[in-house]
């Protein structure tokens, strides 16, 4: 039989396709990869069973990582799903499930769908003059690292847009609970647009008191958005000042540093000034 | 009311998400972008109107590019969508309609999908290590360009991953009829794995003429794609001189030039040599 692996595209229900859903009802099992992005959201266990009329399983971070088995056993026998926000191959590729799935000779399909990383061409930035994508992570007092900041400059060097994907952190415990073993999660934190300028503002501060050519500056025109594909989606195009104090409302945002614009890309941009 | 641009994802007519479906149910009317990729294929309009009970219109190149007022009409008291197949904003941005949608203040909803710019994760190269797209067009005995192997050259230098497009001729006229002005078209053509892997063979043997430093060789391991999403897709890890020789089978084709390789990825490109 077959192990599906069903992208669930940007996060209502209705986004999976025609051909996901009849797999979806006819499998034996089907799994939802429960950590990532929008789960929290419309897309969780309760709105999809009522949706697909059927059981959903959700499988964890440990789950879809290290017991794999548990999620591929029986797909010799029976039609076995994994169904994952955006795309299957988007942020995280699942490679490691695939090729456990190959080794026990289990078939694989994947049914697509669309994620980030091609949605974004909604703000009329072209998807082919993207250079290497970027995480920009959550800074906290004492971890504040800039490491993207470098692959950004690469791309504005070479012209290329840079595609800022930014930080979420779901299932965190508190110290406390960490250390007596409590399963407690803090509420989940999303960077957002407004956050994710204010520390690359800084990062360039700090490297133009080093003496350091920096690879943009305040007024640098920068595209937020949030929650993209969605009914209430918002694309703002705002220097990097200006969109340290934009709300954006509520997450997921994407940011992105544009490189050089054709005539064409910046038509587009200037329909999303704030 | 709303303009829609529903995107039908990688060639089946199931590829449409629920959300799509349901719009070109309820639309006024529904058009076609019927000149990218794959019409010819499953996709065409006799089928999508058997799938979705109501009539599709088909809009060519002229009338998505020229006479976008036609596709618009009436937007401002029925809702009316445009298909394209992948993403709405995939190789094309449609950003010219969307535009000219503002300009009349039609209110413009994107419903998105899976494209080749994100399935390709499907192969087991992460999304974000991808440098720029390039397009990589059919060689004709008079016409070679090789602007494409600078950009495949500058990717290879920083590491990054390459996706090329691969050309399609449609609609293209012999100069007999073009000058009768007789609107009879030849056959669709299709650049091949093969094709594109000879033609970037050939661009390096005339830079090593030059004297240039090579970007690869024929010993490089690069991955053809072909047909990807679809029940017989076909996923080939080999050597450039290689893959000059292999019958990926029916289009479209893609092909990756990969960058540096991480050892999850390379785990995966192995399970797909020939």
């Amino acid at each position: 039989m077959v192990f599906y692996l069903i992208g669930l595209g940007l996060g209502d229900v209705e986004d999976i396709t025609v051909k996901g859903l009849n797999v979806v009802k006819k499998c034996a099992r089907v799994h939802l990869e429960a950590y990532t992005s929008i789960l929290c959201y419309g897309l969780d266990k309760t709105n999809l069973e009522k949706f697909y009329g059927r059981e959903v399983i959700e499988a964890d971070r440990t789950v879809v990582e290290q017991e794999s088995d548990s999620i591929l056993s029986g797909a010799d026998t029976q039609d076995i799903a994994l169904l994952v926000v955006g795309d299957p191959f988007g942020a995280t590729t699942h490679a490691d499930l695939v090729l456990r799935a190959k080794q026990q000779n289990i078939p694989v399909r994947v049914i697509h769908n669309a994620s980030i990383m091609n949605a974004v061409g909604c703000c009329g930035l072209q998807l082919y003059n993207f250079g290497e994508t970027v995480s920009i992570v959550m800074w906290t007092e004492n971890w504040q690292p800039e490491s993207y900041y470098d692959k950004i400059a690469a791309n504005r060097d070479t012209k290329h847009h840079t595609l800022c994907l930014l930080d979420i952190k779901t299932k965190e415990q508190s110290v406390e609970n960490m250390m007596r073993g409590r399963k407690i999660y803090e509420p989940a934190r999303y960077l957002t647009c407004a956050e994710a300028a204010k520390q690359l503002l800084t990062i360039v501060e700090r490297r133009k008191e080093k003496g350091e050519k920096c690879a943009y500056d305040e007024n640098t025109m920068i595209v937020g958005l949030a929650r993209v594909g969605w009914d209430d989606q918002k694309i703002i195009y705002a220097s990097m000042k200006e969109m340290a104090e934009i709300d954006m409302g509520a997450p997921l945002h994407s940011m992105i540093i544009p490189g050089e614009t054709h005539p064409l890309e910046v038509d587009m941009l200037e329909t999303f000034r704030p």
